[in-house]
């Protein structure tokens, strides 16, 4: 998951010709029945964790039987052959197949994901403390082995929510690394996941908010900022959004009687 | 670009209802002849910066000339109807249309960027000072305005070896923030964007290199790392890669031969 590669170093005044760890990156086919459905550059390792989340956001599998078999292609590079049983769906291109009358707006997109979801979150009376939920980012950072060697790796890491760490998946791209989650709790028969927290490297977009929906997580929290329409689209599914994590602090967007606003760290604040 | 939200914030200590600022977020649907090509989540503003560098990355434009029009649909929210010149190529969904017999690699991935690129960099014999590069992420964060104000953003600016700014480009996604600088570049008439430095906010993945060489980019800089099919693809098609440009230093992944290594600024290095 990592390679070395020479690098010339210029720093601190001075010139230095040395080795470099970087995080790989490769693309990888999925094939459902026979059919290419998606192409995505991910870092390889984990990769049926990977498809497997990504067949749950795409709402076409809901239990591991759902997924038959899944084989590494021996004749093609990075191409993964999956069957589906015949009670899953299987995933289409969803990108052009808009034709609501509506148009295209936040507001369809919400929609769409509230629709398609199977496990509604907004009854899940999941409670965490603040200072349980403060300490999420170290617990997902001392966790991510391959960020140490290589400076950039996006990270996500399945909770409970007394802070007990269930996986911590890594890749260069960070909606692979929350696919590469719930594939694995997808895979341990753990879904839906109420009364869990997903804890996240970076932003919080739409569409990591969307694959937290798709899993039945009540609580994400992300390190940094959260867009416009992921906050939109929490409130509206009932998930607690959680942004800015980071040094004892946070901001909650929504659904704020998930945290147990008790004692809440003086931790100095990093920026 | 941002909107004003109520949020719960928890911090050294305290906890305090405030309004806070996100980075807009919403989809963007492109119709090239009056089909859908395309669907992204994108920051609003500069849409047809963005839908203009789009088509450059996909090969499809080289000219201002190449697109005849593009106007927001009255009919529906967020879509834009885009005309081409018959000399230009319309742009194809293409993450299905691999077929080649060699599979899917990152091998395959380079070769089909070196193929379809239209002005080679190999031979752009532009130089610039480890000053003036070292100083660039310092000049595109203190045009990020919407940064400031809601902490989550990418950013994307074209500047020229000297290090004179052209553009600079803010959006949630940090493929959107290129396109928006290539395009505002392309409708100037000014590709190949031969002689300048092309500085992100972030990380290096193979996608934003390609979409350097398919501007004629010479120079790409980012603040963060480098994946390794980054550094392949520049080293392949002849760009200088720098990675970790902060605190004054930097590494210099591909074609050394572009960055003149003079005096290297003794700031102390940030972490």
């Amino acid at each position: 998951m990592t390679t070395r590669q020479p690098v010339l170093r210029l720093r601190a005044g001075r010139a230095a010709r040395r080795p470099d760890s970087l995080a790989v990156e490769e693309p990888l086919m999925v094939r459902v029945g026979g059919e290419a459905v998606t192409l995505t550059m991910r870092t390889p390792g984990h990769d049926f964790d990977l498809i497997a989340g990504w067949l749950v956001s795409e709402g076409s599998v809901a239990v591991p039987g759902d997924i038959v078999t899944m084989r590494m292609c021996k004749d093609e590079d990075n191409t993964v052959e999956v069957s589906l049983a015949p009670a899953a769906v299987p995933p289409r291109p969803r990108a052009f197949a808009t034709s609501s009358a509506c148009g295209v707006c936040g507001a369809d997109s919400i929609e769409a994901v509230r629709t398609a979801m199977r496990w509604p979150v907004a009854g899940d009376d999941t409670q965490s403390d603040v200072g349980i939920l403060s300490g999420l980012p170290d617990l997902l950072r001392s966790e991510q082995k391959l960020f140490d060697r290589t400076g950039g790796l996006h990270a996500a890491g399945l909770f409970t929510a007394t802070g007990q760490p269930l996986v911590v998946r890594e890749d260069v791209g960070r909606h692979n690394a929350v696919d590469k989650v719930v594939g694995s709790a997808l895979r341990a028969g753990l879904l839906p996941l109420r009364g869990h927290v997903l804890q996240v490297s970076g932003r919080a977009s739409f569409e990591l908010v969307h694959k937290a929906a798709a899993a039945g997580i009540p609580v994400m929290a992300a390190v940094s900022a959260p867009s416009s329409l992921a906050v939109e689209l929490a409130e509206d599914c009932g998930i607690t959004l959680l942004g800015f994590v980071r040094g004892g602090g946070m901001n909650v967007y929504t659904h704020q009687e998930r945290v147990r606003v008790g004692p809440i760290p003086r931790q100095r604040e990093l920026t």
